[in-house]
């Protein structure tokens, strides 16, 4: 395979290895694995999922959702806020395929109750800590307002909470995401037992990828729906989610210039093919990624001692080690360990596999 | 005109205002106007640039290059060092079109001396301050061993200096700013002495947003090749480079939530829509983007005191005051001026005009 120019690359047995550990993981823990495609957005991708016995998914917009629909998911959760505004395609999708829907207020639900012509299946979003988006769950009062609403309508069926702990994201240790965790599953189940005699059938669902990763403990738990897991990335990695080689992708980019006063490579990677995450470094400076060797049969360990610590829109600056600087010429392609990897193959819009194989991003689709 | 979901809405008076500006402060000032299209990335507006003279361009890669080529455009500067990899399509360009490249270093000279099959002008950036890419001012050995390469070879006519004063965006003064432009453009006319024996006809250029609107002198300066003035954005306000009346984006994004306890406003509008940058706040918070209010002639002034101090991948979370958040219901359209127009056209894939025209982007082409 030749690179000419920025191209992100799949470990496809990597990406497929991460798939089957969770597939296994959930089924040990007797939760039901409903995959967020938000992060691979492939419907390719999508079908190594169907391989493993996946039936139901998670996108995070109507797009994605019609998506999928196009490519033969029959059992879609949108684990977003339902847009009012879309009415006409959420019926249209309502139409054809079992359809969930993220209903968190009683204007959203009343809007459905009186415009949606077919039966939806709705989850209320729990905050129990993230703070951002869902009821708080000590806030039984409008949550109880809202199913009270809903379960009056008899197109609006309701099924369950669901909460996204996206606070795992900013701890740093598996001590703090575990007690994250523990804190969502209890008021959660807190929650379903308030509810009980109302909605005895109430399902419990959660989200995110650190904490379904590292956690053993699913008490109460009806349905996992992690997304990042597909990949993973560096930031994952140093919450402690995966070990680097679990990384399935990496940017190769051309490297363009050398900069030899400052020991810097210049790669052709930046804002546009990476998006603008990063994670602070403790001397303050920005890394923006990792740099990574290609060879014939993937890549190498990371070079963690080099860091990409600054993006303009197509510039990517490599600060380098002397050995790393020495061994790296203009002309040479080098790998770059995503810092957010669902962010950097929605831009990329399309993977290479690496055996040569282009794989769909449904940004690459024309319109 | 009816938006259902996260739209790029463009002020096409706005736009062919700032346009209009640039195009009479280059002429004013005898300088010639190679703009550079990374910015709005369309055909279309494209062709304002050309209904105002415009017949020269910048661009950042050699995708870029080929689509406005086959857009008919035939004077193109790719502003990023060459990517030799590419020197097929470097090749096939230069055959069709008058072809400007950047070169700052030996082994990419050498390279291009062997491989390049037409004429082609080449370019050295020079590093004033910014220190992103170029041969450092000062080191004009490097500098002359680079130009004495390049001037025996027949196909390679190297034309001049460029720099782009990036430093310009980290400072919030206008003072600051000319500051960093009276030194880019002391150092550059001192190397253009320096060399004036060997190429007495070099040319200087420059490029940043700022320096190229806020600042009047542009002695020695044969061309400018600003991008952002097209849109400018919230970042380009901060600066000090434009009142927010010239700001011609806004991304019109669905309010699908909203959170009481924290008086927060949730759009549909997160970082596939805007990027990830963002500016701090004096009090240590984020902003990814400032609310506008649309109405049927476009938009309101900037609610300052409202802010999107969150973004996941399709939410951002919009921290309001009282007023603001009493009056914006949900299924409301709320615009937010982007923090980096660049970035977030480069994501938006296309346009909107204010009378419901449609306006394409590179990246909402398919390949």
């Amino acid at each position: 395979m030749e690179i000419k120019q920025p191209t992100l690359l799949l470990d496809k047995q990597k990406c497929r290895a991460n798939i089957e550990r969770m597939v296994q993981k959930a089924r040990k823990h007797r939760v039901k694995l409903i995959p967020h495609f938000k992060t691979h957005q492939s419907h390719i991708i999508g079908n190594w999922f169907h391989d493993m016995g996946i039936r139901e998914i998670t996108v995070s917009s109507v797009k994605m959702a019609e998506y999928f629909a196009d490519h033969g998911w029959k059992h879609i959760t949108i684990a977003f806020p339902c847009n009012i505004l879309q009415i006409d395609k959420i019926n249209d999708l309502a139409n054809s395929i079992d359809l969930t829907l993220f209903v968190n207020t009683l204007t959203t639900a009343k809007f459905l109750a009186n415009h949606i012509t077919s039966r939806v299946k709705l989850i209320t979003e729990i905050d129990t800590g993230y703070h951002r988006t869902g009821l708080l769950a000590e806030d039984t009062d409008s949550i109880e307002q809202l199913l009270n609403f809903i379960s009056k309508s008899e197109q609006l069926i309701f099924t369950g909470f669901y909460t996204h702990s996206g606070n795992t994201y900013h701890s740093k240790t598996r001590n703090g995401i575990a007690e994250i965790h523990s804190t969502t599953l209890f008021k959660l189940n807190q929650l379903r037992k308030y509810f009980s005699s109302l909605f005895p059938n109430l399902s419990l669902s959660i989200g995110d990828t650190p904490g379904c990763t590292l956690i053993d403990n699913f008490t109460g738990i009806s349905s996992i729906h992690p997304g990042n897991f597909v990949f993973y990335d560096i930031n994952q990695f140093n919450i402690g989610s995966c070990p680097t080689n679990w990384i399935a992708v990496a940017v190769a980019c051309p490297v363009v210039d050398k900069i030899k006063e400052r020991k810097e490579i210049i790669l052709h990677g930046g804002a546009v093919h990476f998006s603008k995450d990063f994670e602070n470094r403790s001397d303050g400076s920005k890394n923006y990624g990792i740099p990574v060797l290609l060879d014939d049969n993937g890549w190498s360990t990371p070079y963690f001692d080099n860091y990409l610590y600054s993006l303009s829109q197509e510039h990517g600056l490599l600060k380098c080690t002397s050995e790393f600087y020495s061994r790296v010429k203009i002309g040479d392609i080098i790998g770059i360990l995503p810092i957010h990897s669902c962010l950097t193959a929605n831009l990329m819009k399309g993977y290479t596999t690496l055996d040569g194989e282009s794989i769909d991003h449904i940004e690459g689709e024309s319109e």
